[in-house]
């Protein structure tokens, strides 16, 4: 019998046994870190030899040059001819979504000019050269190639290279189809603290970029964390997480399939409900403990949901959100009647999904927004992977003869009271008499 | 006489030069980590109390609560009322020039539905309480004060905390001042970690944030460095740096006071000269060492161009853009005749300015875009400060009865093709003979 908590708002302490609930403590382990301090150093130092070599190591995949271990775009697109086509269609189809979604997100430059001529504006670029690190083995997942690579392309980024290890040379056909049908311009198959450190430094064969995406295992995001600032990084994500608010009128397996289906990612992983309702908790409860015999997953399910997880009744909707709010879940489901008059009380969450119909799977595959979200609470300041990552903005400033004088003034005074006078005076230079161009 | 690099990109081994010069070793203090750890670890522990401590210990604030170190939008006001009237006439009209212009970057929500009924949307919300981090002492600029919180009022944020440290109870008018303009909604005057740390975390008197924005000294940084994911930051920025364009035709002494007002900040700032015309070049040489003296900051100005500034000969405009592109540098003026037609060369680059009017020291106090920029070439992937820094998505799926058939075929296939079964079946039980709501 499996044991999840069930929880009641109305319970003392209440607040202090969800903080503690939510509370991930994620451990950095020393060790790591000095063995990817060794590796970073090591491949900035020696380029394509230690590539190699770190490769062998790890990998066991014996290659003479760097260039041995690209994967050329016709094997490729071989990858993709040689899915079945059910597989080919599933994909294509989900791209084809996700590509639509990220359309909208496209942010264009602008500028606007004053009376006396001064123009300002916002120009925005694509990044020229982005990495996107997908992790091979078994938890190689060609959804996180097209969730990665697809804003990247929609940005307009000038070379989208991407390396994934093939341990003992073993490749996975699902995600070299999914970097084909996404156009991945380069495909290199190295993994771990060694690739971080070529992507960001470079070396004679790997070009360097100028941000690494993308999920890994600690040696990944260690490396990540360490080369931030030489390249960008997208965020290093939490154990995955879901809420999900229900009124008692959904289906009481979909509503335990649903939290299965975030507890089946890791025994880390956060799957809570939420409802006002106590019999539907405990026909949720019910369901969980006869559907968890029959998942193949089920150790990991069982470990998530018993470490991880709760049931709470809530007083109502309006606490549920409340609830919501402060938990600031990277998935929530709002399987209730009428979702879109609760959805305006959700201020934090990463993805909200609507309505009895929409599992949290679709989302994860084909619904079209990213499912690369803000974990462990980040929902309060940070937002899903999108084209914006993979944009930048640089502000312009034009201005004017008679803008000069007049902005002029302004900075003068405003420099003198920091006691700034170079600022100052290049301001007054453009504007004050015997200054002349 | 003061020693500034000339180097012509027609040197051989220009190339490595250059980026010896654009090398800027961020070292990280061991012994300022440690002890910002041990102050965080304390304010998390013992809240007010500790700060209280820490305030004493720190800034010779002697108070017997935190709420006494609080000021009350009555006395910002007064600071302002208090000020002579043309700083403060300069202050509001930068305040609303900046204002102006980022409003136009406000996001807002966003949806669309499929003919079958399915909505796919993007929900914008503001940041619910942010903390602003401005520092004090000699370096206290109420320019800071206006470009942080102004984005985040305008994006709609929740309540705007500020924190800046008194040192022996000494007050910043012109910064408590631009605190009132900007509607700041409480002020706190501590400093350092423990503000950090009370930031992050929360006291009994000061509120828990979910974002930390504003410049520091290298303890701040620390701080921020470390209480990130328990709350967003901003980025740790590093020395000022200015790269000047010019053809040649602007006045030597606008350029040279333009490099100053950069070298001015600080002995690590750079500032850098590009033309391709060798004569002009000597002019701006003549004129630094001529303008230096008469200069207050001489002594920083002198350190910051002789170790890290340079005045570069070029081949041509065409390849001033380049080399700008791969410095990416904070700052980039364009004072070029035409430089409308040179600015679509930029792809990196924090701020451009564009003609001979436009200086720098403008954007820092009044233009309307931010002055907080990327720094240390890191403009190839990160943008101004801005409202979209203040504002955060959430994705919105509500799939329709008929859709969830659609797109869970979809994510069926690929779920198992991943061995998620969870997901598979979470996805099934919306459109599978059998599983009725």
């Amino acid at each position: 019998m499996i044991q999840i908590k069930k929880l009641s708002s109305a319970d003392a302490g209440f607040h202090a046994t969800l903080e503690k609930l939510l509370t991930f403590e994620d451990v950095h382990d020393a060790a790591v870190d000095l063995t990817v301090a060794g590796i970073l150093t090591d491949i900035k130092k020696r380029g394509d030899e230690a590539l190699l070599e770190y490769t062998l190591r790890f990998d066991h995949l014996d290659a003479n040059s760097v260039a041995e271990l690209e994967l050329s775009p016709n094997r490729l697109q071989q990858a993709l001819r040689d899915l079945p086509a059910d597989q080919r269609n599933a994909l294509e189809q989900a791209a084809a979504r996700v590509r639509a979604y990220h359309e909208k997100q496209l942010a264009h430059s602008w500028s606007y000019t004053e009376p006396d001529g001064t123009l300002l504006g916002q120009k925005i670029t694509p990044l020229s050269r982005v990495g996107l690190y997908v992790p091979g083995g078994k938890a190689s997942y060609p959804s996180s190639v097209l969730m990665n690579a697809i804003p990247a392309k929609v940005a307009g980024v000038g070379e989208l290279i991407m390396v994934t290890p093939t341990p003992g040379g073993e490749r996975n056909n699902l995600v070299l189809a999914a970097a084909a049908i996404c156009e991945v311009d380069r495909l290199f198959t190295i993994g771990g603290a060694q690739a971080v450190g070529a992507l960001a430094y470079g070396t004679g064969t790997v070009p360097r970029v100028d941000k690494i995406v993308g999920p890994g295992n600690e040696y990944v995001a260690a490396a990540k964390r360490r080369v931030f600032g030489a390249v960008g990084i997208d965020m290093v994500a939490g154990p995955s997480e879901i809420l999900v608010i229900c009124d008692g009128k959904t289906n009481p397996d979909w509503i335990a399939m649903d939290l299965f289906s975030q507890a089946e990612h890791d025994e880390l992983a956060q799957a809570i409900l939420l409802s006002p309702d106590a019999a539907f908790i405990d026909a949720v409860a019910e369901s969980i403990a006869r559907q968890l015999e029959t998942m193949p997953r089920k150790g990991v399910i069982r470990a998530s949901l018993e470490n991880r997880g709760a049931l709470i009744k809530v007083r109502d909707l309006d606490e549920a959100c409340a609830i919501a709010n402060y938990v600031a879940p990277e998935h929530l489901e709002l399987s209730v009647e009428q979702p879109e008059k609760w959805v305006d009380k959700i201020n934090h969450a990463g993805a909200i999904f609507l309505g009895r119909y929409t599992s949290e799977a679709l989302g994860d595959y084909c619904a079209g927004p990213n499912h690369v979200l803000p974990t462990s609470r980040t929902a309060r300041f940070s937002s899903p992977l999108g084209v914006y990552d993979f944009q930048k903005r640089s502000s312009l400033i034009q201005v004017s003869e008679q803008g000069a004088a007049r902005l002029g003034e302004i900075a003068s005074i405003l420099a003198h009271g920091e006691g700034l006078q170079a600022h100052a005076m290049s301001a007054e230079y453009r504007f004050m008499k015997g200054s002349d161009r």
